[in-house]
């Protein structure tokens, strides 16, 4: 709630017309000259997770308030060639209520009427809280949040890399071509219990050395998928290309049972997460390690489930908006550092962003800018002053060329 | 407190005299024919852990006084060359008191005084639990439990093998030929933890592929010692041979930090357990094991460290005692099926027993009998009736043979 009110106060600075809705998301809205013409959105989310550092999600709100500010006061806001609404999403961690894009799942209309429902660890539910804060929401309300896609042009956000890429390559700011599709899996290795020092090696069934084995072919598989993929028939070419440089794959969490030092596990359970650009290689990669996940098994005479906890298909950003992008990040950097040598990088995003959302109403385009240390969550203060300025400076430069 | 009762009961039923130590340990002794000759001792241990069956340590006791009882029957007690006590030790599994060894190590004198100052978790003090069930034991009562090794022979357990040789090779009993020496390691690799989505995987320092890949070189190593280590320098012929025979290894624990399905981990931590008859052999394997530990961390940018947890040296049983084991198992089963077509098997032990501790008073010998299933520790009855027949009437032979 203090947010909402910093920031809607910093809009009304800004020269914007400020409204807050029903679900805490914080609207700023100029005509420009032509108020009936379809409105750039532009914004990202006020919420963050513990350690992610001042920037997640604040830095897109700043730069587009920033940008507009800018306009404001050089007296160019009213001559906007369309109308610009910068948005504050409420909700997009998901940390309360364990669901993620709330604020602009709202916007984009892609939340059940159920939303409204579900509950936090105190059993408090999103309508409850939002009422108590002012913001008396109903099933009927929420629907009517959705925007007319006729009324909307595009989306533009700009968000921290959460990533090595742009540092690795020494330069500020980069075009993201899109967001990575995400599949979740869980796989239980069934084996055969024992103590560990009465069955010799050659009679066990143990679904830790099987797990191990699975792990080191999943790193294979992900960081080559050109060798494992390409001639299999499933791929073209450029999807395999599309893997090459954009699928990641993570084993984060692993458990035995009953884990105790001295006993040969009987289960052993680990997660893995697979992203990549490419829906259909995505597809394809999680093909093939499905089969080998149970081929390994089949020697082994242990038993594998594989469990798909969670698919979401990539969003591809838009030709345009990324190109206009990149010319309003050059066009910073050229006025930052006078000459530029190499052109804007274009990288993926692994992680999801309301962009993600807001696909789902108009096209959309994502800029991302530089971490330091690469880090996501970490405690420090993780983007330079002059990537920062960067940002402002790239959305100023993209406004002003708004067609 | 109760089964001291019984199994005391049973004892002088069976025609021995009586009587309870400190520590808990019911003795039961019969001299024979003289009185001042090194006297056998013979038993197992009274207590067991949740689920490990009725036959654990029990079964020892049991056919030792059932064969006791026999003998008794028969007229033949008072005829033994030497003096025969059968002892049924207090705590042998350490679960309350985290301590093993605490009837056995307590007679071959192995216990520090200290030891009486364990606590439970309710911080019962060993001493204080046994105050209270009128064994009054002081630091110096305890040293006094402790048998002059010049008035000990030998000592003989029988013990269910809680591991699957015996099944499979088809045999009730088998000749245990020294109880593994084991090593407990702690392995911690620490790598860069990141976003599962943002972190290409070619900039990955990820301690979980790392973990893995070691995995699956411990398994190979463990799997075949001779591949590994035949050339090394370190190990002579036979030492390969028995590692190939008797090598042992488990990754029982292991777990992630922070443990998140979409987090590259910073660090995953595993156990693992090595256990050999050999203890050059189980040094060797750990000096290669770690080497590869560590090429493989250095190869991967991550860390490693390797904690030794414990250490405990192989028992060799000796083997006078083993052939005389032998041909008491030999005859009870002659006895029981008519003829006998194989050599009564030998086998290693990779669990601990009360003749770990006894071997640092006496010579030891232990006979196998085979379980159901290979299972060590579950709730069904796995042991057939057959082969705890045979587990008697072999004690019952060896006794007869006694010199």
């Amino acid at each position: 709630m203090k947010a909402i009110d910093l920031i809607r106060k910093w809009m009304e600075d800004a020269g914007l017309r400020t409204w807050v809705d029903q679900m805490g998301n914080v609207h700023g809205r100029v005509d420009g000259a032509n108020e009936n013409a379809e409105a750039l959105l532009i914004g990202s989310h006020m919420d963050t997770v513990v350690d992610a550092g001042m920037f997640d999600g604040s830095l897109g709100i700043v730069s587009a308030i920033s940008a507009v500010k800018a306009m404001h006061v050089n007296g160019k806001l009213q001559k906007l060639k369309r109308p610009v609404e910068v948005i504050a999403f409420s909700d997009e961690e998901g940390v309360r209520f364990q669901t993620t894009f709330l604020g602009s799942g709202a916007i984009a209309g892609i939340l059940p009427g159920t939303t409204l429902e579900i509950s936090d660890k105190r059993e408090v539910m999103i309508k409850d809280f939002l009422k108590e804060n002012s913001m008396d929401i109903t099933e009927e309300s929420l629907l009517k949040l959705k925007y007319d896609p006729k009324s909307i042009w595009g989306y533009v956000e700009v968000h921290i890399e959460q990533g090595p890429v742009l540092e690795q390559v020494g330069f500020p700011l980069g075009v993201v071509k899109g967001i990575a599709g995400q599949t979740r899996l869980k796989v239980t290795v069934r084996g055969s219990q024992g103590h560990a020092g009465t069955v010799p090696m050659s009679m066990r069934q143990d679904p830790m050395a099987a797990a191990a084995e699975q792990i080191v072919v999943l790193e294979s598989l992900c960081k080559h998928p050109e060798e494992y993929l390409s001639y299999d028939g499933h791929c073209s070419d450029s999807t395999v290309k599309s893997l090459s440089s954009s699928l990641v794959c993570t084993v984060g969490e692993i458990s035995t049972w009953p884990s105790a030092s001295n006993v040969i596990p009987g289960q052993v359970t680990y997660t893995v997460d697979i992203r990549a650009i490419d829906d259909l290689g995505r597809e394809a990669v999680i093909y093939d390690l499905s089969k080998q996940i149970y081929q390994i098994c089949d020697k082994r005479s242990v038993s594998c489930i594989i469990e798909h906890k969670h698919d979401a298909g990539a969003v591809i950003c838009d030709s345009d908006l990324s190109s206009q992008l990149k010319s309003a990040a050059y066009s910073a950097l050229k006025k930052m550092e006078g000459d530029i040598q190499d052109e804007v990088p274009t990288l993926m995003s692994g992680a999801g962003h309301d962009a993600m959302a807001i696909s789902h109403l108009t096209k959309v385009g994502m800029l991302f800018v530089r971490c330091r240390g690469g880090i996501s969550h970490s405690p420090q203060e993780h983007v330079l002053d002059n990537d920062v300025w960067a940002a402002g400076l790239a959305t100023l430069s993209f406004l002003e060329n708004l067609s």
